[in-house]
């Protein structure tokens, strides 16, 4: 059995960890870490979980962290990891990070949008098992992707690692239901306000542009700019992204299609389809959901992909990417279907 | 034009009384208080009036409130008006207030439900125009009525009126949306988890239940307890409260609508329904919709009433009594046909 | 492995029934069937499947499905199990039906809310295991509960079976998501209207209500009158239902939290809680959560019981009673944690 | 007083015009008629307008219609008022039609995305007060713009009128509320399925499209393509229109927004923001927001707009319409501050 610890098991993504944990057969839950919430009892956070994990959240000692478990996640707020994956790895443990933390090539680029980083030395994958599976195998260190990159770098790589694209003109529109918000109460999602509104936030800079884009230049080989902005939508889970991007060659949708179905051919969690995707079809489950229709005449191509913002946009991919660290088979634990209605 | 004042003007009860206002023919908005956002513009807190109002919320000095205001709304939460109401009152301002200050006979029961009662000998006409139009044309200060017990009260008035109901078995159990919990963020408000959740709250205790108990006594003539227990629902606005009754004698629906019908034959914003009303009916107006149904064999009558509460449910109402007070025609201002959808 | 056959397959039980039986060990999905749908593909109607289950909707034969399958699911509107159970039977396969055709006892009271019944002799076991257990596991017709039912029994049994309340003054108010509504759209499920709106409905008379008072009653060992109103609110999946009893003799919340533990302590899906449940505690999963208080003063207990519609209060109960049918470990397949957010 | 009369009137729109036109100083409801609920009560169409509006829905006759009405609004489906308008125009009334049947100055395109036209002769005037007020004013039949059209010509006309973008890579991601339906049941409103959902809808070719190329295209002098993809999410009222755009040269923010106070200084309901605007900010207002962002480095610009897609995007705006071709203050009966929450 892995032996699998969780840092700030107070959050939604580690609620989501544990969701899917609990059904995993190859794994233990060691350990529940939380920071302000240390001492209370797990269901009194998360009572969804009653009768079926009966633990104390427990505050973090890293270096016994690290001797101790298998694998770490660190399911807390940017600025935590970067400051304890040195002591974890101290131990035997691995890591795979939910934070932005170990996400970027270039530090600077962290500390553009984040802080100066504290680790910069840790040498971590980026945890897109569609683009770096091998790599994933052997890491030690894991950098799972933000939610709305998941979806954009999956609704774009064929188009860019085939370079059918004007790579200047790449617009993505992306709407987020409000758990992506995370677990601390605030305006912006204070029921009575976000229960009736479509708001944008963040339009020209947010935080998760720069990591689609690192993922997509270096699909393309040169610099790619991802003219990026997100909404807040009242709906709990889901993510849907619309990407609008120009052909730089006229092509059918279906051979756009299948492009895409040939691209993703042995993924067992990208599925193409014929129509546009909706969040209803993904909803609780590890799929991200990929459509497209192509304007003919002006050259448009919409590619829209739908996931579960917790799931393939977070604690899911997170077991993927555990599976493949540990030489499971990818889908272990991870056979949930979504939940429609 | 009759100078109106609102104290806590950066709550939701404010903002629609400022929306309400704004419409109305005989009032000038004189001055805006709050207390943690004071100096802020008030379209910074609520950007819903810009070009509509163009005013800063101010720190209240209650003397000079007081002495220049005609009508003084105290929008606050509880604890706040009975601390400056005797201040106010200095001057030659009435007062409507908007919470549970002055809404006791007795202030020990203000003190058993809220805090020791700092100026327990104000006298206040329980601002319910249905019940007391009369005191409150002539009241200096006017206790606006709770949400629910606006409901509550104009449900069973006309049963209890007429004596024809256990009264040792009054049942009331309401639904509301969370806007009535106010503008302060919260994890039960919180949309990832409010957004799906049906939650009963204060099932036995609720604040609410002593004012209703109040009021529905004095009309009993003997002391009618109310078992209430409300729930929170994901809608915004809206309360919908279900009565279940049991009748000392048998009596049709034809007949108990009929007795509704004449009991409030003559009110501008009580609609007695052939069907049971649903809150998509009321929505953004100062109507409390009533319908019922009786199961003849069992010999229980289901009471329904809905309100959108933060209207009849408390700055409507509010206005309704400043109309009153002021000797306008009662429904000035408040001609605001619901939304629906 | 058991060969499961659901018959229905376009609605929303069915779609859970799937969900919940792609994960069970010992099932494998023999048939699925449908009437106006017959022909198209399973992802056409359930798009959430793409890449899960590869199958078309298939015109019943109700001779062949009998004969080749072990169980036969109907996850059909009223009245057509009724017509054909008869014929499923003539084979080996056993049957659990989801609808209402054979929840009663007394045919004549399927007739006053449903319709003459076509089959009055098949005899069934209702099935709700925490009372049935033993009789489950031997019949060969499971009449599986309504979902206001299964949370309303639940939550009532153990203060009848104990004969701790007055038996004429039983109040339960229930509220749902629009989910119970089944897949068929119509104005009160029409998002504009439902999306903001609270409803009663069948406030007197709701088809649930003699399937509650049946089984209470026979708990009781006389005739219960269960005052029941269910109402619509704009969650999709979630049933609370708050029933407003009344103690004979004085009992504290302490001595009926024991007495439920009590009562429900080898129940793999009861979960007794120390404060009422909400829904967003049961989503996706099979648990039915009951909390209560207790107003000593004025003897009334509220009891709260919160499940999932679809899981514990339809197909989840379903393969439920499917396991003890076949002698299964009674929560296989059934592990399902549930999501909140 | 204006004779007004409402075709289609069991519809979202022509609910939303009664609202507006119950509190219109200068308006008598004259007739209201509608198809197959002519007969029935207006309250029972549209209960939130009991003891507001006492009338019965009759069946149309177009020729006394003409005779007898100062105003028509057909707030009927797309194929009817083509029909209608010309026998109307008979008489003296005049026309404002909110579908689209006289929107497109070449039939062709009319019929390329409805049909064909039944009376093309007939001369309408495109009813966006803030392009066309003049002609408004004159015009005996008035088209009333479409919902998406309506927020995204006014929050591209300043930047095409002045030539600051690149015209060929126009691309709008706009979000709206389920009203924008209509009142009609369907699988994409069922509020199980849409009250969880985002859904992208008509990618390429909605037909609002041609409305906004239209208008945009006359505005810069020559063909616009206007990259448009609307989605479907779970709030009932409110469009988000987010167009994302290309400087020609180098532009900031704060310069951006002059050009936009200066291009919209006179308008009475375009209100300019500092930030991106939210739907929450409109709702049941005649408002349409605008706000936008730069992002200089990469040229691109984001700019949002916001409004309540039954008024400014249906019946404010044809109120307001009416207004200018009777000669009214413009913002007559449209003093509708928004609800918030």
């Amino acid at each position: 059995m892995i032996r699998a610890a969780i840092v700030g098991a107070s959050g939604y993504t580690a609620a989501e960890l544990i969701r899917i944990l609990l059904g995993h057969p190859e794994v233990e839950l060691a350990g529940l870490y939380a920071f302000t919430k240390a001492g209370q009892e797990l269901t009194r956070v998360h009572p969804q979980f009653k009768d079926l994990l009966d633990r104390t959240l427990e505050k973090p000692d890293y270096e016994i962290i690290g001797k101790s478990a298998d694998i770490v996640f660190f399911a807390t707020p940017h600025k935590v990891a970067m400051n304890h994956v040195p002591t974890v790895l101290r131990g035997k443990a691995r890591v795979i990070d939910l934070s932005a933390d170990y996400r970027f090539d270039d530090p600077r680029v962290y500390e553009q949008y984040y802080t100066k980083h504290a680790s910069p030395d840790v040498k971590a994958v980026y945890g897109l098992p569609e683009l770096y599976r091998e790599q994933i195998k052997q890491a030690r260190v894991v950098a799972n992707p933000g939610c709305y990159p998941t979806a954009v770098i999956l609704s774009l790589a064929p188009l860019i690692k085939h370079d059918l694209i004007e790579l200047d003109h790449v617009v993505v529109d992306a709407k987020s239901g409000t758990s992506g918000a995370g677990a601390s109460p605030s305006e912006r999602t204070h029921h009575p306000l976000a229960g009736t509104n479509i708001a944008p936030y963040a339009a020209i800079s947010h935080r998760h542009r720069p990591e689609m884009e690192q993922e997509l230049s270096k699909l393309a080989g040169r610099r790619v700019v991802v003219h990026f902005t997100p909404h807040l939508i009242p709906a709990v889970r889901g993510i849907l992204s619309t990407a609008h991007v120009f052909l730089k060659k006229a092509k059918t949708q279906a051979e756009l299609l299948d492009l895409y179905r040939e691209f993703y051919s042995r993924e067992p969690f990208v599925r193409i389809r014929d129509e546009l995707p909706q969040t209803n079809q993904v909803l609780g489950s590890n799929y991200c959901d990929i459509g497209l229709e192509v304007d003919f005449e002006s050259g448009r191509a919409v590619v829209v992909a739908a996931i579960d913002n917790l799931t393939k946009g977070a604690s899911g991919q997170a077991v993927q990417n555990m599976n493949l660290m540990f030489d499971l088979d990818e889908t272990t634990g991870l056979h949930l279907p979504p939940l429609r209605p």
